[in-house]
């Protein structure tokens, strides 16, 4: 079996990609330059065997989405991906779940020119833990406490297809395993949009919080909420619950001034991703969902907790 | 039973202690000021239940010892530490086991001027993730691989009695749940030091990756390893194993050159904590151990391997 040593030298030790990294993976600690004029932001996200995926879960798709998750969490601040650890506990070493493990991980890496610069492998249950950090202009990261009312109400991509591929698979299964962190998106919102928050524990979840740390309300139309082809063809028999509570979209949620319409048209068109309007920010508090004839639908399961 | 967002509301949501944080727990990611001229320095380690702590280790001491094993690698850097994210994945939600943890790590994080800026909470086998980062003037870290032929080597404290809290118990055990990080003194050997390395591994390990990065060799005379009285008293039954190769020790080891000696010793006193100096740096490759007699020992076990 191999060595902790081997291993590392094996998988976890990518050349320097980036000039900004002094000393990658291979001392106490990795040794970084950043830019002046630049606040880092820090996330750290755990992805749990049996909570987060399944066991038996392709390894290269785990790589993939232990990597994606906190990306999304750095485009939802406006941040540039820069530099990455990773910790990674496994009962044993199998060099082939491995080797697919880093497959998935790094061709994500790559890129966004993100590099690898720490890490920790260690026995037990199978885990993995990803802290990002990523760099953005000093004072502008976008924020969860920056929306007002007035402002209206975006979602990128489509909702709610994580939820279905972990409920039904199929051809959804594709959007739960290898979801795609709105990197560019998140860094182009800068000066456009009020507040931002990814769309990790669900909309109405996600978005309440945005809410609640604004101090502010909103609308919401349930009608407008952007669905693929796929789910709308069920969407009778199967409903809204995956599009408003389901995690795992990892879509950008984000407000932005009326009079950024066209900015906030421009941007997807630029990109090639679906920005839909889905409602309004308001002076009460609270979320409230309407129907297609403008009736207030109950607000049942609000998101995703571990705990709950 | 509390929900995550309670949990993190209560426990994880610290008061702002440093003013280049921007913005703590509660977003997406935090947004850190770095000051100007200073490298940033950056490290992650994973804590298992079953693996690096007993499953019913003291809830204060898992909580001490997460934080101060990453303070430790910031020790070695020479980096003063600043800013640590914390991914706490457990099976169930026991509050007074969390308030104990934090209890351990909110006391080490006050004394160090820490302060926690994001977290993950989730459910899975128990095990703690912390990744901490410290500040190093631009270019002044300590690194492992600048030690060169003509140096001595040194080490803080006493070495092995982690080990044989593990091994035996007893009075040894305070050292194997609550090691001390020796943050000033890594701050203090910027300057001094040629390389450093913390002692998690195991001397003969921690120092065997110095030599390899360096590209030099040493010699370590045995009788010289710095010890505790206890250890001391049961040395003719027990053996050096405990100080060549046993882990979690979180002492510092450094060379430095033989003109520095005044200093070292000055900084031993300031600091009150034994530097002893056990060796020296060989132009050949490779770690000697000699005994009293300066005849040649085996070197057996190198250090502690998680898959070996």
């Amino acid at each position: 079996m191999p060595s902790e040593f081997n291993l590392i030298r094996e998988f976890f030790t990518p050349p320097n990609s980036r000039p900004d990294v002094r000393l990658g993976v291979g001392d106490d600690a990795a040794l970084l330059a950043p830019a002046a004029g630049k606040d880092v932001a820090l996330t750290i996200d755990t992805l749990a065997a049996g909570t987060h995926f399944a066991a038996d879960a392709p390894a290269d798709a785990v790589g993939h989405k232990c990597l994606a998750v906190s990306l999304s969490d750095l485009a939802a601040m406006g941040a540039a991906p820069a530099w990455v650890t990773l910790a990674l506990t496994m009962p044993r070493v199998e060099r082939a779940w491995v080797e697919a493990f880093c497959g998935g991980f790094y061709a994500l890496a790559r890129r966004f020119n993100v590099q690898l610069v720490g890490g920790d492998l260690s026995r037990g249950a199978l885990s993995v833990t990803v802290q990002a950090a990523g760099l953005v202009d000093a004072g502008r990261g976008l924020r969860r406490d920056g929306a007002c009312a007035g402002e209206e109400v975006y979602v990128s991509g489509v909702l709610g297809d994580a939820a279905l591929g972990l409920e039904r698979g199929g051809e959804f299964r594709r959007a739960l395993h290898w979801p795609q962190p709105r990197v560019e998106l998140g860094l182009a919102l800068a000066g456009v949009a009020g507040a931002c928050i990814d769309v990790s524990d669900g909309l109405l979840a996600d978005l309440g919080h945005v809410l609640r740390c604004s101090g502010v309300g909103a609308e919401v139309m349930r009608g407008a909420l952007p669905l693929s082809a796929a789910y709308r063809e069920i969407l009778a028999e199967t409903g809204w619950t995956a599009a408003l509570a389901g995690g795992d979209d990892y879509e950008l949620c984000f407000t932005a001034h009326p009079k950024r319409r066209t900015d906030v048209a421009a941007l997807a068109a630029e990109l090639k991703i679906p920005l839909t309007r889905i409602g309004a920010v308001t002076q009460g508090r609270g979320l409230r969902l309407l129907d297609e004839n403008g009736d207030v639908l109950p607000v049942a399961r609000a998101g995703y907790e571990h705990f709950s």
